[in-house]
């Protein structure tokens, strides 16, 4: 079987990302990536021996900086089965008639929202559903990490009620600009926040409410997840539900915060230091009153490309069984 | 009637504060304050004209300093009729029989365990049960904060369960040695954190649970609470009630995070930009579901610091009526 063509429109923390999963599988490659500035990601790009494509105005300027591009956006989106579009927050909507014009299937990200696709992905929760579909979104990082935990749990023990409180992390690693660099950030400070509601875009009958916070870090977000269960359970039971999924990942041996988890990662050789997996505390995991608290953390820039790998299969149809699809993405990421 | 002789032993954090607080009411004084060492603090204490006392070993370290004592601590403690414990954590329990020895009052900051006193105080919940007392715990920061906020919302409305996630500074502003610098901490990664229990140190009757994140900020802490009401009510009623509360400050005005709010504290020209009061974002108080939501930021070197004054004064039998001591401390301070 021929490999479903994908384009990549937007090279940045999650576009390169996405790339490099892609091109880590066996039934997908990677016709194209785009870049609007001949920055170092796209030199990044160039050594990585991706095809970059860049707005028709800016073709010039890539010349000149010795970044030699492969055609425009429109070309490369031209030549795919299937754009997985990383641009921005709310830039991905505008290229929405670019792909409609060329007729191929699209992948949004969750700064995005719902009505863009009309489906929102996560693996666990409803691949069967976004098979042969040509548009979805996958959903944002923190949204993700709160499908995965809650999905298992609602099936097994039942879920009446989740509170989630998010310590987001200020900025991404290579963001100079953002802040804050010495306060506490509610964000925003009018509740909810639309972080946990979001999740009822891929879990409708979820009852949740959300709190976040933006406080100056840099490598993860930290969830602290309450959960009222409808039914009685211990601690175990719950460590049991969570530790049989495959892209949740219990922390210990030491690792006390999200710097030490980070460290793991780089030590175990993971790509840029990259967390895929909830990572959530065991020790943290505890039942009372019929409620569940847990702490998990969030990498924020890698945590949903898995998500984009599977959500490209169903949708390419290359495989009818969720469980099948994210087995076969992670053993090729090495997950 | 003669003022109060008051000694404040542990001349840090809260104790320069509790020292300074003290000195501005009519009805008490210091009458020294201790050092361990000639460090800037000290020479602080001097330039503000506290007799400063030190341990017996360290006398001589003090005068080849240049910064001269009054005597020993416990010739300090002889003196009182009241000493303030301000020391660290741990610390003061190893002062107490010193105390007894000397058969004077004494208060221990909220580092110190309940047992220690076995009375915990905060000024709206139990002024009247400390009248007389001779030996008082105030509870620490986020302890107070808590107490403030449930205290009036379980008499007007009654709360049937609180659920407190705290974002807890890692360190004080000049405090260099403590970390995180780029992380979160789970803090402890156990479940339940000790903050929201140690409220029924002072309300026995509140259920409440916690948990705690350390992370990379040194102004102000921040809570996330929830509230389970008895009552149906709205949020404006939320804020009416804890409005009419004078050591609880509603946030506006483009203030959106706790940089903002030292910065206010700052410019109305407050003693070490000291916010005693907790902090609410009213935008936040959100009631969905007979829940209350909220965010409040605490100030956690200065909260604590009217509430000692007040324990002062009912322990010494100055003021029989809390809210007439509360008016008092407040407006000394000009709060």
């Amino acid at each position: 079987m021929a490999k479903a063509k994908i384009a990549v429109n937007g090279y940045g923390t999650i576009g390169k990302r996405v790339a490099d999963a892609v091109k880590a599988q066996d039934d997908m490659e990677i016709i194209g990536v785009s870049k609007t500035r001949p920055n170092y990601e796209a030199i990044v790009a160039q050594q990585l021996g991706y095809d970059i494509y860049a707005p028709a105005a800016n073709l010039e300027a890539f010349e000149k900086a010795g970044v030699p591009t492969a055609g425009t956006i429109e070309e490369m989106v031209e030549k795919a089965d299937l754009v997985v579009d990383c641009t921005p927050g709310g830039v991905g909507e505008q290229n929405k008639p670019m792909y409609e014009k060329a007729g191929v299937k699209a992948i949004w990200q969750g700064g995005e929202s719902h009505p863009i696709a009309g489906f929102s992905f996560n693996a666990v929760c409803n691949y069967e559903q976004a098979i042969g579909r040509d548009l979805v979104r996958v959903v944002s990082c923190n949204t993700t990490a709160l499908c995965r935990v809650i999905f298992p749990i609602d099936k097994e023990l039942g879920v009446k009620k989740v509170r989630a409180i998010l310590a987001r992390r200020a900025a991404d690693p290579n963001d100079v600009k953002k802040g804050p660099i010495n306060a506490i950030v509610p964000d925003p400070a009018k509740l909810p926040s639309h972080h946990g509601p979001d999740v009822r875009s891929v879990l409708p009958n979820i009852n949740i409410t959300s709190a976040a916070l933006k406080i100056p870090t840099t490598l993860m977000h930290v969830h602290t997840v309450n959960m009222e269960l409808n039914t009685n359970c211990t601690a175990e039971d719950v460590k049991n539900i969570l530790g049989s999924q495959s892209r949740i990942h219990f922390v210990g041996q030491g690792i006390s915060s999200t710097a030490e988890i980070i460290e793991f990662a780089r030590d175990i050789g993971r790509p840029r230091n990259d967390m895929w997996e909830n990572c959530i505390w065991p020790e943290s995991v505890t039942v009372t009153e019929n409620e569940l608290y847990f702490f998990q953390a969030v990498h924020q820039e890698s945590i949903v490309v898995p998500e984009n790998v599977d959500a490209i299969r169903a949708m390419m149809e290359l495989e009818s069984d969720g469980a099948k699809s994210i087995e076969k993405t992670n053993k090729a990421l090495g997950l």
